[in-house]
């Protein structure tokens, strides 16, 4: 079985490539090749299949050629994941299946069509706008933070750090305490404070993020955009451009009247074969 | 950049064949190749080196050919690992660079020889014969755990669990509170309990590790080798065959009166090229 893997920004994925839809890929299989240390490891799969081919994606095989088939390391299969989309259209480009242009073109998910465009050496895809939806508190270390909730399709808490207070001193090792009423299905916390003004945008922030049912992660493409929301409507604004750092790197998030692209680096590391006999 | 990836009973490895030793390998490029989420992710990086051709290897030319240039994931080099060394031996026998037979056959690491042998399904290495070291006490959440003190090369404190407490509830996500007088530079603790009796060894246990400066891991070689000269010693025997289920699997100690064979399965899980341009 065939096999690139690739990051953005610290999201790793384990691509497999199926033009045909052949693969017999199962939740057992997924979690075997996302496991980091009896498998390849990863955070989700990613397999690249024709719409056409796919019975998920058929609907759509009029308007883009390619369907993200995308899994969750646990085995299940999730609608969309924006530094996900962002690798796959890396790999489409790099094997030779989309042609770069100026313009944006469609790829298909469960989520529905989502466009990319290439940015010089990066990648964008176009996000749902996020939708400011409140405020709420996250409970770290007995220590109160309030933050604002957002919600981007999965729910977020976008909480600053108080003046006088390293963001690089968050104790991430277990998850932040938050109001189980607000968010019955948990939700993802994300702590910020300003980031360093290089790069043109209208807004800097840093941010790290503590994933629902999960732990802190290098990068989480929803959480930066909706970061870049609350930073926008702080400085009073609907639209603009917001540079977010994460552990893994930079994000750069546009928000427009209709929607938010969400830009960064996706890179391919390693590519070959994986001895699926040999997983367990 | 040519690799495999493979693992033995979960303790994973990315192997860089190098037969010439013409790979400029740092300490940067090393942990860059096993970060888990930009790089392939492993525990360590076991290169591939002729004796000959190693600056280490050369004066075990004569007995080796092949040498085991092992470094740790953080870019720092090793003398030995017990499980790499049956994962190294395994890529040597399956990229036909060693022939099984029924004999041992040596390999050349920073230890000096090692002697690896095939068995059946499984491969063995032979490791130092532990040297039990007195007493020491453990304290997990509180609770203080009385245990043996081992020195395998490194140093190994094994805790038997008290009856009535479950291995599998053991919170191993933090260290275990220890002697610093008696391990100034730390200790891997293993906690033990009575293993399953299949498979026709003098003893059975399983354990659970907790490696020093690192985390739970799902194997140690070492740490098996501690836990059955611990497990031999309450039987009343100085000699004998030991299964050791560690969360990764099961490997199967043999002491005799001057060392000690660590046996078990070897898998290699993948393999490729990664883009060495790629990693940061």
């Amino acid at each position: 079985m065939e096999f690139t893997k690739g990051h953005g920004t610290g999201n790793d994925f384990v691509i497999l490539p199926d033009p045909d839809g052949t693969l017999e890929l199962t939740p057992d299989l997924v979690a075997a090749v996302c496991d980091r240390r009896q498998g390849i490891g990863g955070d989700g799969v990613l397999r690249v299949v024709r719409a056409a081919r796919h019975p998920e994606g058929a609907a759509l095989a009029g308007a883009a050629e390619w369907f993200m088939d995308y899994w969750n390391s646990d085995g299940s299969v999730a609608e969309m994941c924006g530094n996900g989309a962002r690798v796959f259209v890396r790999y489409l480009l790099e094997a030779g299946l989309a042609v770069p242009s100026g313009a944006a073109f469609p790829v298909a998910t469960r989520a529905g069509l989502v466009r990319a465009r290439v940015e010089g050496e990066e990648l964008a895809v176009e996000m749902r706008r996020p939708r400011l939806a409140g405020a709420s508190i996250a409970v770290l270390d007995g220590l109160a933070l309030p933050g604002t909730a957002v919600d981007v399709g999965n729910p977020h808490l976008v909480c600053p750090v108080p003046a006088g207070l390293e963001l690089a001193a968050l104790d991430l090792n277990r998850a932040p305490e938050i109001d189980p009423v607000i968010f019955p299905t948990g939700v993802n916390v994300e702590f910020i404070t300003p980031g360093d003004p290089t790069g043109g945008t209208d807004g800097y922030v840093r941010m790290r993020v503590y994933e629902r049912g999960s732990a802190e992660t290098r990068s989480c493409g929803t959480g930066a955009c909706a970061v870049a929301a609350v930073v926008l409507r702080d400085a009073g604004r609907d639209t603009g451009v917001v540079a977010v750092d994460v552990p893994g790197g930079r994000l750069v998030v546009t928000q427009t009247a209709q929607a938010c692209w969400l830009a960064g680096p996706a890179v391919l590391v390693a590519t070959g074969e994986v001895a699926a006999e040999a997983l367990v």
